[in-house]
């Protein structure tokens, strides 16, 4: 079957991007900050073609969260610089250069239509102007069987929450406060969501805290 | 040196009360489910005057959180329903009956005068009516080398963020969504909050993790 997952960095004060979001600075000020754990891993340098790096308890994470995953969602403000718009001159193909990390179909939820841009290494763009359902349905036509991973950011990752669709959410929560930003958690309308969880994991810099999430 | 220690229970969405606290419902809708990890526990109901209880992984966190205390530090709004004013009749003895577990002296912060309490058990509550700076002087002088605990809520927890004056945090948090209230972390103004990860501890139905606050 199928799953929902979702896994992001979050400040201690509860935001997964810091303020003030730009082209210069994607992840908002202080945002960086956010991934000081991951940067020095050797699983994540090995997947943007580096070599060396740290092995700690966070390496696992970090492997396991890239198993079994068959295609991906995002939102058009993860895809590309915030502003919203047509997709003008159509020349923007994500922050992750010609061979992303992605390797399958990720589907961008827009407003506006785009053909899909097939990149290096597997990851198609694809942009989908129906709607956060249908999204997940054409991901998860697409996975076959494996499960879709939701990128992000927070407002996708809240809706998803909000309409109950998310099956799994891990958190790296770490030890800043930005004050201000992309928050999670927000503007859920009441929704009745019920977490359990699953597991939590100290490594240096960071703890990992794995949820199950259904409808309370 | 006596330090400035802080431990309380949060949502994943960063609340530690809900939304509309009352006299009959002082943790706010939702919010007893912050304390469903501890009121199991041999330790909390030993505390508390009961018998048996379960031992997990929580229960070194929560006698770890009670050593080396000389004096507690607290909100009105914690000690009192909500609605400041006046102490009235001076009836109000907080929440916790005739023998409460702190067991030292607790310095409520208020901007009411009102003479000491002196409970059973060696409580005394005492009301602070010069400041938050004016308190934790009072607190550390009574804590004799000992260090004080800041008990809550999360308006005063904020206080003593903002200003620089916590060194240790500590968060229980609990898989629940509770989606309004009072929100730790918030209305910090801007201060420039160092934390470091301390450690982080998996218990069932729980992560504690462990910040050592400084400036940035």
């Amino acid at each position: 079957m199928s799953k929902l997952r979702c896994h992001i960095s979050i400040s201690a004060d509860g935001f997964v991007a810091g303020p003030n979001q730009s082209e210069d600075n994607p992840l908002g000020e202080g945002g960086e900050r956010l991934h000081d754990w991951i940067v020095p891993l050797a699983a994540w340098r090995e997947a943007h073609d580096k070599q060396g790096g740290k092995v700690n308890e966070s390496a696992r994470i970090v492997e396991e969260s890239r198993e079994n995953i068959g295609a991906g969602l995002m939102g058009r403000n993860m895809f590309g610089p915030i502003g919203g718009g047509d997709w003008g001159d159509e020349q923007w193909q994500g922050w992750w250069g010609d061979n992303p990390p992605y390797h399958n179909d990720v589907f961008v939820v827009t407003h506006h239509p785009r053909e899909p841009v097939e990149m290096q290494g597997g990851t198609t763009y694809h942009f989908v102007t129906d709607g956060i359902e249908r999204a997940l349905e054409r991901a998860t036509e697409s996975a076959n069987g494996q499960d879709v991973m939701l990128w992000g950011g927070a407002q996708i990752i809240n809706q998803y929450l909000a309409a109950g669709l998310l099956q799994e959410l891990e958190l790296h929560i770490v030890p800043v406060l930005l004050g201000g930003g992309a928050r999670l958690f927000d503007n859920l309308g009441g929704a009745e969501i019920k977490l359990e969880q699953v597991r939590a994991v100290e490594a240096p810099g960071v703890t990992h805290v794995k949820y199950s999430v259904g409808r309370g």
